[in-house]
């Protein structure tokens, strides 16, 4: 495949202007393209493509581990079923693509979402408490027609995700179900592919279009807005009782299920990946999910090619042996300076130089893409590529955190929160009731301040001391407020 | 998850009737779920999508072997993209499910297949004959339309597949690529699922719309029927042209691209995998592709039930080392009468039983699911099941290719044509043309036999030694006349 060319180098700095250079990098280092020209419709090219399916696959092995399985739904709904939960549908309607009629008696939208199609499945597979829980997932492409301003991999028409859908004998289980996939996102999104995140109940009037209650986890992209990534819903029995998806329970009663549902759009991860931790010269792929783990360069003259390409093909079969992904780029028609500055564009956690000075020692030279460091290891030493692995996606991570954990900003004034939130922060304040009530000081903050109220803490207890931030009446919550995509 | 009950065995005989033993089959065996009863599209249960995924794996796996990578391509194209190849729009129009307009100035539809969306992106991707060839592929699910009787994964409006699309800068190369599909089809479909096939150049009225030839994968049902597989197209410059996507060949002169596509549709092969390999008592899963390869059954009462169970976690983590994968239904409720039943019915390959009396001799008994046949091994000698599990896969496929290699019949009289077909055979033939001079015989041969012309073989050539067997004109083709789906 071709690859870019070293004349089509970032031209923005990430720090200058992070949005041109969003733009810029998920086009120059190949992982979307938009010419196509379909709006809120994308094409992603095999480089952002494999780093999906890494992505897919570390978060699939984490569901499976916490016993779900996979299904596949169809990718229509039935007027009928999507309208069912009226909530629901009232909040999905209008962004629902219809197909036309095709002649039979049934109108069927494109899905937003799957619980309107898992819902009455539960109602069939579960008979009794002993068939349950039952957590099933699957991996598909959704639609929403959506008419705001679309961006790619952040806010598209169709996206690509996980959806879990969950059956429960009861609350308590249920609200163990969205901590268990806080957790996931925890071990996953933030150990895995570096992302740290807050998880924030969302305020009454935030919540998904069905839900009790809904935990979104919050990440800061580098200008300080906040993307939602993940998120799990306490559906309560909204849905299986509009399905009347009942169990016997223990007691050999008839009851409605307990459901859930959580859902990670891996499309959109990638662009807190790439936002989080690339830099001026392109992306910066964690180890653990990069198509390429580490690239051989081999650096010849017409004299020696063929002994240093043959000495890169071992490497190669070293690494592999070791279970490292590697690649030799032994492209003729470039200089090995073009292939450093389009592997660096791409991310590639490590470059081998291999020249004929290196095989003569015995040794390669190391680049480190994220410390740009150049060091000399025994060819005898590469299995230790894996652990530089590890501490390689540990950096990132730190890194990321250390931003992110430095953005909580406590405020007591309501005229400080405007300036809090437009210098790229979260500001913490207390505030009067997240349930229907706070409604009236969540629109001052929106129209006067430009913020959203986040929500509350999910995994921690957060208990406010004084007065309501914006209206001065009794808090009953601590709440986050920041600006969001 | 709940299990089918024992009372929900099968009441059909495979032999007996073919058809319905599989809808009863495809059911019971928790493969699919046809109840939310939108015409066309079905649920796929964890017990199929797991196989589904495992499926997935080997053929990417193989996919990419070749050289192809993974891409995403938008779900919708837009109406300008699919009508510029005029024969494919031709062919496909009736068959595409429209989006409802949304206010903006383009229609869409649902993919039926996405050679209008990759050959646009090829133009912009390749520039000259070093770029190619270029291979690419998406794990995708496509939307039909048809009109016709629906069968659960045997033909549905939605079906999930991978379709490769590959562009090359000579008709040569493209050629080689539809034998490379074909090799792909053998190393994968036949060598690991079981499916014996025969790669049939289909007849000019029956290639794909768009395509200058299309050899489509026969494979035998047990009720003598065929149905097509995996099927590779030579596009030759056809979309190439449509799309104006030209490159810069070696003499430095602009041609048009040579394309082809390959579509494997995995949740059909899936159709010919239940249908072939099954018996009377339910599934055969190869175990290559099975999501439980062993299932261990423990078989104690209340007094010895602990040591029993920690012996069956025991062998499960020995086969789980041995890369055996393995599962214990240690379920109080369900006698082990009725897990055997279930399992069978599921179609898993390796049943351990394991009771007080073979934890005391340090052995299992193995039972084995096509031979029905029981065995005692020695605990120590667990690592033997992924040996047995070759040979099981094997006896799977070598009695496939007996069905299916017994099944072609020389004909040189009209008259018996009929007959042939009907007992569930192929009747190999002299035949006048397969270009548009041979459209009137095969007519007949439709309508006086209920038969299709299926084509030539792809993988050999055939000389015909005499006339046409229809009109008693020379023969230029040796064809293959069957019943079809």
């Amino acid at each position: 495949m071709k690859e870019t060319k070293s004349e089509e180098g970032l031209t923005v700095k990430k720090d200058e202007n992070f949005s041109d250079w969003f733009s810029e990098v998920i086009e120059k280092a190949e992982i979307v393209d938009l010419r196509l020209g379909i709006k809120g419709f994308i094409v992603i090219r095999p480089w952002g493509a494999q780093i999906i399916e890494n992505m897919f696959e570390h978060l699939e092995n984490e569901l499976q581990r916490k016993g779900h399985k996979p299904t596949f739904m169809p990718s229509v709904i039935p007027k009928e079923n999507l309208t069912k939960e009226s909530e629901h549908i009232k909040g999905f309607t209008p962004e629902v693509f219809w197909l036309k009629g095709i002649g039979e008696n049934q109108e069927l939208a494109l899905r937003p979402t799957s619980e309107t199609v898992y819902t009455p499945m539960f109602k069939l597979w579960v008979r009794s408490w002993r068939d349950l829980p039952l957590k099933l997932y699957q991996r598909a492409h959704v639609f929403r027609l959506d008419t705001k301003a679309t961006r790619p991999l952040i806010r598209g028409r169709e996206f690509i995700w996980i959806e879990c859908h969950d059956a429960f004998e009861s609350k308590e289980d249920a609200e163990k179900q969205v901590q268990e996939d806080i957790d996931t996102t925890e071990k996953v999104m933030h150990q895995i592919y570096g992302i740290p995140f807050f998880p924030m109940k969302r305020p009454e009037w935030d919540k998904f279009a069905g839900a009790e209650y809904t935990v979104g986890s919050d990440c800061f992209m580098p200008d300080g807005k906040l993307i939602q990534q993940p998120s799990t819903h306490l559906m309560g029995q909204k849905f299986s009782k509009a399905f009347s998806a009942k169990f016997k329970n223990r007691n050999e009663k008839e009851e409605y299920l307990w459901t859930t549902a959580y859902g990670p759009a891996v499309s959109r991860i990638l662009a807190s990946v790439i936002a989080t931790h690339g830099d001026d010269s392109g992306l910066i792929i964690p180890f653990s999910i990069s198509p390429v783990q580490t690239v051989i360069v081999p650096i010849f003259t017409a004299k020696n090619k063929n002994e240093i390409l043959k000495k890169a093909e071992e490497i190669k079969n070293i690494l592999e042996k070791k279970d490292i992904k590697s690649y030799v780029d032994a492209d003729p028609e470039k200089r090995p300076g073009e292939k450093y500055h389009v592997w660096e564009l791409k991310g590639v956690p490590f470059r081998i130089e291999l020249g004929e000075k290196e095989i003569k020692e015995n040794e390669i030279t190391l680049f480190t893409r994220d410390t740009k460091k150049k060091d000399k290891m025994k060819i005898s030493e590469l299995g230790e590529i894996k652990k530089l692995g590890e501490e390689f996606d540990k950096r990132l991570r730190e890194k990321a955190d250390k931003f992110s954990g430095g953005r909580i900003v406590d405020c007591n004034d309501r005229k400080n929160i405007k300036k809090i939130i437009e210098s790229g922060k979260m500001a913490r304040v207390n505030f009067c009731s997240t349930e229907k009530e706070g409604v009236k000081c969540a629109e001052i903050v929106e129209t006067e301040m430009g913020g959203d109220v986040r929500g509350t803490l999910a995994n921690k207890n957060e208990i406010p001391k004084g007065n309501c931030v914006i209206c001065g009446k009794t808090a009953s919550k601590v709440v986050y407020i920041g600006k969001s995509y």
